[in-house]
């Protein structure tokens, strides 16, 4: 397999590289841990101080990560100390090793920072079923480290296939008090609706309790990491987790996520899931274009993301998108594949602003030079109207290309 | 996009082109109606003689080509006088001018060959949502032209992407007489469980009742036409037919599918079913392997089914098999991505022969080059025992390629 340029970074990376904000409450170490062949970080420890609490989305998937499994129980207190995340293996389908591997990786973190292994949450991604490295690890966590001023070492230590960094940091405010939101996530292959070999960690210097945390997961996941698709396959090892350190006392707690002093920081926090969400998308293995699918008009909401769903893992309509071909027959196949009940008569489909096929017909008129103009471009979106309801649905995807093909027919080799 | 070699002959394919053998009441005609660039026959009509029967399977798609409303109109009167394929276009967005369309054809082949409008049956393949060349087909059908004597011509002229023709003819015996199979099938993109733009007709001079053939074709089309998968997307024209012409009286009727006389004639039949749909799989669009997909000892077979086609249709899966990349985590994952409960610690995974994963865990023992020197074959086996119940599930698929992309980025334009 050719291996050229598989790291070049993605066309559609933004064009530089912004400073993550620390977050007051949490402190970033990160490591080498030879977990790769070139020298690279791959080990980041996030540990927290006061009473920080946490809330966490994890993949749907029946052979999930071991990792998944210890999560799910210390998630039982709400509360965290600390966060490890490591590239390189994803500890999935390791068995009793992968499971012995977490408690020392655990035991090791618990004693090096005195915090109780209780409240210690871990995140692997990597290749799955090779045993988890755990000496290396515990190695790399004995060396004495300073914590990072820049969060963006956290956002490069976590890449796997990834080609950039993906982080955001806004400064934001709860009532007439500023707070802090930062956030960093990984890619790149594996990508589908209820997330993929995706991670992302989210943080706030505001006092929010663990409830209010569990809602606003709950709120912003559904339109941002559970809303894109790189490949159609789905990973064992996704999670999404929100922290609040607590560091920022407000004058009055918060108990609801209606409160109106929410409004600015549940837009701020919307937009980081949004952003974090779409540069995974934007660094999908090969992606050439990025793709927002928009079903209008559904008759259940149901059928709408069924249907956005189906045209976003189409590898017919994402390779005659690579190629700029307004190829839309494939797109009317991929509604078909659905067998959702739809009304071919009363069918739009639109690349952007080109009606391509109205009330189930070719569109005459559309201008052909214009349109294949707009297909050159790196962001296109796939409207369709079913005018058959009232149900939306929106999910972003990026195109199939031979990139695709050189990066996933040799990642393990 | 690169347009080389396009339309280079599948490697998958078999060494010879054999002969197809007529059967015996129908005749064969092929045309050059002009519905691709280059000169080539593109329409095929096959016409019946005396009392004819057929069934047909169709695709499941909610957008079907009109086409399948016309045929499922003519099939209640389970008799055929003509079957007429064309490739190039797929009547299907085509609206009222595809239903004329139809109309048009059908009055023109019922006055050319002096048969009953209603015992006609269409199939149509090619590009969605192209007006119907309604003219050009017509003015081809007036055409003077002699019954074709080796069937391998339809098979041709029913190619779409496909870059061979697909066929077989097997001499078999129902009781001590003597009867014949001919059938032809084309792939290859859009091809998946359920059928795909995959066209299939399968004729038998022997005497065989309309619920004979209906009960034949529901008992082999789910192993072969529908457990076959290119690319995981579905078309709007799938359809299989199987006919009899009933020149070859049987000395008694067959009156059940379980008659003994059947014996030979249901294995010959079976194979035929088979080969056709391995064919399809054999020439998916840039395959260079073709990959067998068996599950054993699952829960139900709905779960056998659904792990056997998320494995096949996983990209990650097949672009792995293409590197020769022995990387089973992937396929944990797309076991894992179906949500079907399984036990991790009884999960055995092997390529052929060898034993990847035991019991949840990596085989320490495997031979690694021997493993990749099989993995360079052309043929791979992914069997998966899930020691978790009874039952089984077998597709076939192939590998994801360069060549995919290329000739599915520049397949219309």
């Amino acid at each position: 397999m050719a291996k050229k340029n598989l790291n070049k970074i993605s066309p559609l990376a933004p064009k530089s590289t912004k400073m993550l904000n620390p977050i007051d409450g949490v402190k970033l170490y990160t490591y080498c841990a030879n977990l790769y062949n070139k020298k690279r970080n791959d080990l980041s420890v996030f540990i927290f101080e006061g009473k920080c609490f946490i809330a966490e989305v994890f993949t749907n998937s029946s052979l999930r990560s071991a990792t998944l499994d210890w999560n799910s129980k210390a998630l039982k207190g709400k509360e965290v100390q600390a966060i490890i995340v490591n590239s390189g293996n994803a500890n999935t389908f390791t068995g009793k090793q992968g499971e012995r591997a977490i408690e020392q990786v655990v035991k090791t973190i618990a004693s090096q920072f005195k915090i109780s292994e209780k409240k210690i949450f871990i995140a692997s991604t990597g290749v799955i079923g090779e045993p988890f490295p755990t000496h290396k690890v515990i190695k790399a966590l004995k060396q004495k480290k300073s914590p990072s001023k820049n969060w963006i070492d956290a956002a490069r230590a976590i890449m796997t296939t990834d080609t950039y960094p993906k982080g955001i940091s806004i400064n934001t405010s709860i009532g007439n008090q500023k707070v802090k939101i930062t956030g960093i996530s990984k890619g790149s292959g594996m990508i589908e609706p209820n997330m993929a070999t995706m991670l992302g960690f989210i943080f706030t210097d505001a006092e929010l309790s663990p409830s209010i945390l569990r809602s606003l997961i709950n709120k912003f996941t559904p339109d941002s990491f559970n809303s894109i698709s790189v490949d159609g396959d789905e990973s064992t090892n996704d999670t999404v987790m929100l922290t609040s350190t607590n560091a920022k006392k407000l004058n009055n707690k918060i108990h609801s996520i209606n409160d109106t002093r929410l409004k600015k920081f549940k837009l701020d926090l919307k937009k980081v899931f949004l952003y974090l969400a779409e540069q995974i998308v934007r660094d999908g293995e090969g992606a050439t274009k990025l793709i927002e699918i928009n079903i209008k008009n559904a008759k259940s909401k149901f059928s709408a993301d069924k249907i956005s769903r189906s045209i976003a893992n189409s590898a017919l309509v994402k390779t005659a998108i690579y190629g700029g071909d307004p190829n839309w027959g494939r797109i009317v196949m991929a509604i078909g594949k659905t067998y959702e009940k739809v009304n071919k008569g009363k069918l739009h489909i639109s690349f952007g602003k080109y009606l391509v096929a109205k009330n189930g017909l070719a569109n005459p008129k559309i201008d052909e030079s214009k349109l294949r103009k707009y297909l050159s471009k790196d962001r296109i979106n796939i409207n369709i109207d079913l005018n058959n309801g009232r149900e939306e649905s929106r999910i972003l995807t990026c195109d199939f290309s031979h990139r695709y093909i050189d990066i996933n027919a040799s990642y393990k080799t």
